[in-house]
């Protein structure tokens, strides 16, 4: 028979303990607060599927990091490691009971069995919204304004650095190489991370000398690699000039512009040539969130445009479900926040509790309690006396309401009685500012509600 | 190269629709709100956990229904099959970090390869709430009446059935049975199933028919299997009797009556000593929740006290962590809430919307949507105008809207400008009402707001 078994956790998982949990939660319900604002509506899909499902075309880096097994009934099955080829999916499933355009958001915990040095891990969360069925400006700008909002709504500034990628394409049409397309993009995409000689170096070896000074050009138009030395339109007139001219993509690029000046928002957003995202799929507008106070931090919120989201999964039936999405990782977040000291430290949802002098009242301590509780002030209830002797025994109810994260100690009279619990007097404890007030259960109330 | 993959999801397991999913996250969000206010702080562990500790001691029916394999790392690894043992484990981690009483819930999905056959599925959702570090009976009565007012937020009346287990194993020594006391209680725990009959002729084989009888006559006291023709304290004088007289458990049990009785909501209990639940932790007070309205489809939250929830995790340094705790199994609820049409049918967060009669103007209706939710009022952007005629662009964009479950569709002018926001005339579409008023951004407001 076991008798012992070491209580420890998987690498790169992670318990929460209530300050973090709680922390999570406020995050994610301000987020959700604004999506919800904005008529995004939440679906949720399962954590496991068929692994053929979730690799879809295959791909190396994801199969290599996926928890895939055999289950009972020997299906080939894997926990989701992001929540979009999931929508995807959903979407083609789906299509005949949706409304399009659908605006939907999605916050759930995927797995991925990654290298979990420098604070990566194998569990986390993410924030997915995406509007499918519309190709409309307003679609690609409602995601960009409600971002800059959830933002907003937590506290910091953020930088959302726009581009499109066909803009780009149009350039690398005008200098000759654009059946690199791809490659080029995904080069460009690295400039932050590698630096510009090596760019350079990646991008002669792609095309030539020559061209890659020319896309090195192009990427820098907004005035330099990450630029904001040029305003939003001269950085337009420059890309819209090397590209050939005005375009469909150019023009769309004016119009959010128009949209983000018409909304007052527009000192949150810069267009930046040199921002493409590595992922095949966007064929439009793209971006990337910098926090204004911690940028090195790379983007907290990337997302784009992609064409037939659902492809791979309608059969040629003319369903090709384009749309414009982002998501926010939850985990980066939290850590950015933290170091911001933004992040809310909250101990308990409950500001009040009713301190337990005789064990036999635990029926009238609660009916106390549920007068806080009915007048909207969360209320907990001390279970039994602390074992001390009688002089130290509110002494330690307070520390254990300190320790709890709790302002508000009720003290009730010591002979209470069921008809005197709205009439007789308590001791109310502030354990902030380490006073006593007597008064009535409705005067605590109003106290406590700061009324 | 792959082309087409079928959308299918796995056998047991569900996507949720957004009607569904707000529904959900509805029950979860009032469900939490009851706990929070009792001052009970969430907690969150891992899906994924090294499966020796998930199996403990290990059991058959388990042991089949886990989904369990080796991971990348060649770990043996299994996703958690319930909220109770990742519970246990995360208590002996981490008992230098909690405040003892610890009162948490954790809300999460869990899953288990069962046969999918009646309703059941292979991924679900518990509603787990505890208090561990506390014996004292105004813990179980907490637990008590914190289930009984989730019911009571939820619009459902409950009959929570109560008994304690030691007054059961009292009884037993009392007829001499009591080295059978596991397999006895656990054959009464199906008494509900399998009948009157089949469970006397089980306790036949377990000890002899005068016991077999005996045990049937102690657990009718209430006035027979499921007795409410009994008062609690009429019941509980039966069973004191039966159970060799006044006893702590007894007593126990008197002192949670008057508890209820101060909080006025005995009405709510019942003391039925046919109550035993299966599981082998259970010590002390257990209880099952009934739904007045459809009892039926059995006990919709069950739970109980249980002594030394950590033992298997820590090794014999006194910790000693006995609790109470329950469950609510969350899509048994939804399933009952939806047959007694007491689950909301909401369909969109955004009570209104912004109708689209120029593309051009997408940035307007965006600066005018954000006045709305500014008051308070979700406020959804319609992205495009729809591909019709000019006579017909508004009816169609009534459907759309009746179709999103959205009551208001605010009609700018055909000419809306940036300065005009705040003063021009809208048109204010009820989609229930079927009509139209007219007025300011702020009188909309009002009247949306039903102010």
């Amino acid at each position: 028979m076991i008798s012992y078994i070491e209580p420890k956790i998987l690498k790169g998982f992670r318990d929460f303990l209530p300050p973090a949990e709680i922390a999570r939660r406020d995050l994610i319900e301000k987020i959700e607060a604004v999506f919800r604002s904005y008529g995004f509506v939440p679906i949720d899909t399962p954590a496991l599927e068929y692994a053929r499902i979730l690799l879809g075309k295959g791909g190396g880096e994801t199969e290599k990091q996926i928890y895939r097994f055999n289950d009972n009934g020997d299906r080939d099955v894997a926990l989701r490691f992001d929540l979009t080829v999931p929508f995807a999916r959903f979407v083609a499933l789906h299509l005949a009971e949706i409304t399009l355009p659908f605006k939907r958001y999605h916050i759930a915990k995927v797995w991925r069995g990654e290298n979990t040095q420098r604070g990566r891990y194998r569990e986390f969360t993410q924030c997915d919204v995406d509007t499918v069925g519309s190709d409309s400006p307003a679609s690609d700008f409602e995601i960009l304004l409600m971002i800059r909002n959830v933002f907003t709504a937590l506290g910091v500034d953020v930088s959302i650095r726009v581009n499109h990628r066909g803009l780009f394409n149009r350039f690398l049409v005008v200098i000759g190489t654009e059946e690199k397309s791809v490659e080029i993009l995904r080069t460009v995409d690295k400039l932050s991370k590698i630096g510009k000689d090596e760019t350079q170096k990646l991008l002669e070896e792609l095309t030539d000398a020559e061209n890659a000074k020319k896309i090195l050009a192009f990427i820098g138009a907004g005035g330099g690699a990450g630029g904001s030395v040029c305003s939003f339109e001269q950085t337009l007139a420059a890309m819209t000039s090397l590209s050939g001219g005005s375009s469909p993509e150019s023009e769309r690029l004016a119009l959010l512009r128009r949209f983000m000046l018409d909304t007052g928002i527009e000192k949150s957003f810069v267009l930046d040539p040199s921002i493409t995202r590595g992922l095949d799929y966007y064929t439009g507008v793209v971006f990337e969130t910098f926090l204004t106070e911690l940028p090195d931090i790379g983007s907290v919120c990337s997302g784009g445009r992609y064409d037939n989201l659902a492809g791979l999964y309608t059969k040629s039936r003319g369903e090709n479900v384009s749309g414009v999405g982002t998501s926010i990782g939850l985990d980066r977040l939290i850590a950015a926040l933290e170091s911001l000291e933004k992040l809310p430290a909250v101990q308990n949802y409950a500001s009040t509790a009713i301190a337990c002098l005789n064990e036999e009242n635990g029926g009238l301590y609660q009916a106390l309690a549920e007068k806080f509780r009915e007048a909207g002030v969360p209320c907990e209830v001390f279970l039994e006396p602390s074992k001390s002797s009688d002089s130290k025994q509110l002494v330690k109810q307070y520390v254990l309401a300190e320790k709890k994260g709790i302002r508000w100690l009720v003290i009730p009279p010591e002979d209470l009685k069921p008809e005197d619990l709205e009439k007789c007097q308590l001791t109310l404890r502030d354990l902030g500012a380490r006073q006593n007030r007597e008064g009535t259960i409705y005067e605590a109330i109003k106290i406590i509600k700061g009324e």
